[in-house]
């Protein structure tokens, strides 16, 4: 049964510092639906697809949180409201993971691939970009492995991410009272 | 040199499951404190001091983080806005310890005792309301050892508590745009 | 330059909890190689791929490492000489995956892939056991982003195996007193 | 009911980096005295008490594992067998306090006291070799909170730690082989 909550629903968005304009645009798109809907970003907190998602969220008058790997409450990218350091180095990837209820993959290097594992691990849905390549492409559409059955949701455009977020929304285990 | 941000000033209230009656109205004071003076709040997320803290800022308009142990979005107690599961057990106290600007001890078994001891590596500056009893007696007015020199600051009232966080506030190494 | 050090050399196997039989005679033969070859063998401790190549490693003379997630000392497979608990879940994959001066994949589901990950992202030298399939079969002989330029070593036998072990050890950062 | 196992059993000593010559003489002596009794020890594979422990098991025929906070495998001191890589700073004392069946506190700073505090709540049984000062001093007898009815054991001479050990090993939760 789905437990209702003052809190928000969140996304988390995956993906790497090193981008090229076109997936920062993507990125920062993402950013600003995450916010329309009225969800909560939340990122790795640094530079790349991290901060123009998080400008994009904050710009529409989102709200973003950022757990960052290092111990410093000023780690994190100038577009975060909230800032959650791990001291952890790349194990914070694991937080990063499960931080949302729903989990967006776009680009990425081998540490979005290690949140990806983990977010399969620990059974989030996951929408993967795939138009930013990187292995947002070579995952979408697939299962990583038995765990779940429900493959990696492959949304091309900014418009199907949009639709996506919505079907996905009232199928999560949580009631949100807002 | 003091980076200026958007991000909220974020104090962190650490302090056990099981509480006595005073105990745990007095986080709800220290939570509506942190609330009235434009602080987060950052807690386990858990019961006991977390909830009561929790409700205490939330309830006077505050806005509440929770980082629990688990992997579970709906781990939180029931006044978070925002939730940050971990996976890690009980090594999300490191986390804890860490994700404010400022750390608050309020009575305080082994857990919170570790996190006491994870704010001082880290150099968090750390208040403890000594009349709660448990740890954050103990460590009241003591240095844990040469890394930092100045002591845990003692606050035996909610009175001198306010006073010690509008007096560390321009201290921090952070601007504060708002 | 490299440092001498009276540790003995480190191989780390990652791998599944399911596997089938030729998956498990495999782990258990690489095992036996890791031993005859004088490294140190780390698992996750737990079942399946892990407890094969245990057992192979022990049943030749080697000792075995087990990093386990939870907290229990007695949670490794009896096949262990020396037990880490680690408290942290799927989070003791960062672990496993740098606990070795080389990492081995042999199968996989999504946990090694976590853990590919971070032996690439800790530029660990990774072998893939690809006739294993799972994921050692998809990332055998590629590159998973730019931060390394070897790839992942593809060996399709255990002979191949042996041959690479023996090739990796006078690259690796350390000299090895025995 | 305990379990029957191949490993050996092993003590984790804990202590801090800065300390001054008695110190360092006595945590040689305690790794000895480790050696002798045939357990394995475990350290944080640091300089001062970690290294001082970890040469006077070398030194006296016993096998040393070192879990240290980095992600090198050239980070532990010169007298270690086995190092264990982490990567996550001073996250890595929830594992050095409960990789060992029996944590041992020799001096200590603010670090050690986190390795308390987890030894506790994870419920090993902890040794203090309380004439070193520091925490092991501070915590020497006393119970930390109400997890554990067994106080923190004193120890001021390295025969008593001698006899403690030898008292301690037919009690755990584990039966060895030899």
């Amino acid at each position: 049964m789905a437990k209702t909550t003052i809190r928000r629903p969140q996304v988390s968005i995956i993906g790497s510092s090193e981008a090229d304009a076109a997936m920062l645009t993507l990125a920062a798109q993402a950013g600003a639906v995450v916010a329309k809907l009225g969800f909560a970003l939340v990122t790795g907190g640094r530079d790349g697809i991290m901060q123009a998602a998080s400008k994009g969220c904050a710009d529409a008058g989102g709200i973003v949180l950022a757990v960052v790997p290092g111990t410093s409450m000023n780690e994190a990218n100038e577009y975060c409201h909230y800032v959650i350091p791990t001291g952890l180095g790349w194990a914070r990837n694991v937080i990063t993971a499960i931080a949302g209820d729903i989990i967006v993959v776009i680009g990425g290097a081998a540490g979005t691939l290690s949140e990806i594992a983990f977010a399969w691990m620990y059974e989030r849905p996951i929408i993967a970009l795939s138009s930013s390549g990187g292995w947002a492409k070579q995952v979408a559409g697939k299962t990583l492995d038995h765990r779940q059955t429900q493959p990696v949701i492959d949304c091309p455009t900014i418009h199907e991410f949009e639709a996506a977020l919505r079907r996905l929304l009232p199928t999560l285990p949580t009631t949100f009272a807002r």
